[in-house]
């Protein structure tokens, strides 16, 4: 398709403004208790896993939008279907405050596999968005193509991000817990600087 | 009236705000159950219809949010009237997380049809201003007339797609589906882009 | 105060952000029926003083919006005491949506003139922060000083445009729509563009 | 760790959009009575403390954007490590709607010092998480080290001021006005303008 006249920088305001209330959107998903009142050191102790997984979305939303600022770095002009790919990306991203109300709500309920695979099912597909972004980028043209070694690195992870993700979808059915230590470990791979050797600062 | 002295990246950055909470608010539509639980897939199932609403809405926000993009980035001064028609225009995207709701909930019932008005009423108000705002930016000279044949036909565009989202809202009463699919339809016309004939890239 | 290092870019950023999502956090106050359903047409007929509420605080939000944009293109750069009293502007817009849901809530009830007061005390008291911010600016060099007519007027204009809500807000005692009716005139009269006598554009 | 591509702009905007966003959405903890109606000078009054909280969070917040701004004007560039440490900065800012929320559910309880120090120790980590940002990027040179006796000053208020909230906290056992009269002080503090010793302006 033919290049946009859009300049990125309002891409990036628009995405940033979706990331920012996206996750700020999660304080939402902590409730205060409404009519009568437990006492407070219980109210909070049953409520321990959400507070668990708003940090847990926090950190996995926050190191996405590090991720979106480092590839928008390199795309050095934006066509329309780079910034239809972006929506969907986007679309990833502004669902999670309802999954991780899904997947708290249902914890300690029979249906908590269920709902921590909703959960890294969203993931995933956001993952395959990333990915597809980079891809598409790289492949029109509109992003340098990976010829480095750390930037053919970069989209190894990219690549395999998204399985990382579907593996710990997977592994709901056996633990719940084992099924977050992996959607860390896998949002972990991308906190590294990439795509450029740079010297430590002295 | 005598031109403004705004910036029109401020403007940019405003509408940015409200595009970017509008679409991240709608998954505020998406509901945890409250009370006893259902069942999990029994309570994905009830609530589908939400799903595929909050994808449309996100959609038709994105593009149109592109659209603004395209828009303002043919406008070269701000004047007070334009400005105070784009907060127009912003009204008619901040509510849509309310007619999406409005939408879902009854969406079962025999007002739905009349719901579905209610959707595309505002989609149809939303398009006229789009259309006011390109119209009194051209007409004014805060934007280049119409003067290639691209321009005209994106003028075109933008009288027509108001008629489509009330054709839409008016075919609500026939079959809601039908309605849902004549709104991606007019929505989709609109992701193409115009205004230029780029060479595509290589 | 000494001059902060602040650039202005980024208050105006913030600024824009906590209008932007006030503005659109409006629309939490539209309703859509909990419990067992209403039919349609009645529910909405109830709700539409609501929907009225709703498009008289986005009017207002957004014209205040134009005036911040207005003030600060005339600020050349920000002090500590500056950035204080804007923060000060700031709540009384962010406290709009729940001003306009109590009153909605309350319009009905023999405590609507009451509900209106308190309405139209935040809209006085954040005119007094506007009138307060443009002072503050001009007496302290931080932006030229009122010296052609236009200016002037300007200057009356957010001196006098508080009284007006506060007029409106005791206006509340004898009628409601005619206290709304002041709170449209007042906001209308910041409408027009000032401060400069600029050429209409051809 | 190698320095980011990373401008720092889109820092500050994913910042300010951050911060925008949790300071309006204060504005939720703000009820409008749902269910039969009481007379509103009672319902006014019944949430007093209510509205003393929201000026006091939206007071802290917006004093502590004022010293991010500030902070991140003497920061030359961004590295990852940095970017992280200002995500956790971020997510003690995104908690407070809830913090604040929870203190005044709570208030009148006897449980009120336990939600006191809850309020406390999110300011408490937030304010440690300001003073990791300022040392790390002192330390790494991506900030220009503390030469001027001011800017040690500042520094030193970037040491103590987490222990004042903390302090404000332990005496939420004693008296939570008290307590709330210190996080105040502490907040307080910060205001000055600082690092640089500029000439009054005239």
């Amino acid at each position: 398709m033919p290049a946009e006249s859009l300049a990125d920088s309002r891409i990036a305001a628009f995405s940033d403004g979706v990331f920012a209330v996206a996750i700020t959107l999660l304080v939402l998903d902590l409730q205060v208790p409404k009519g009568p009142l437990e006492r407070l050191p219980v109210f909070l102790a049953g409520e321990a896993s959400s507070y668990v997984l708003f940090v847990l979305s926090f950190a996995i939303i926050g190191i996405k939008w590090l991720n979106h600022h480092r590839l928008f770095a390199r795309i050095r002009r934006a066509d329309t279907t780079l910034i239809v790919l972006n929506l969907v990306l986007l679309l990833g991203i502004s669902v999670v405050p309802f999954t991780t109300a899904l997947l708290g709500r249902y914890l300690t309920t029979p249906d908590a596999p269920l709902a921590s695979v909703v959960y890294g099912v969203v993931w995933t597909l956001n993952g395959i968005a990333y990915t597809l972004v980079l891809g598409y980028a790289q492949r029109s043209g509109l992003a340098p193509a990976a010829s480095t070694l750390a930037e053919r690195r970069v989209f190894l992870l990219y690549a395999i991000g998204p399985l990382g993700y579907a593996v710990g979808a997977a592994i709901s059915y056996v633990s719940i817990p084992l099924a977050i230590a992996i959607y860390c470990l896998v949002v972990a791979a991308y906190i590294p600087p990439y795509g450029r050797r740079a010297k430590p600062a002295a």
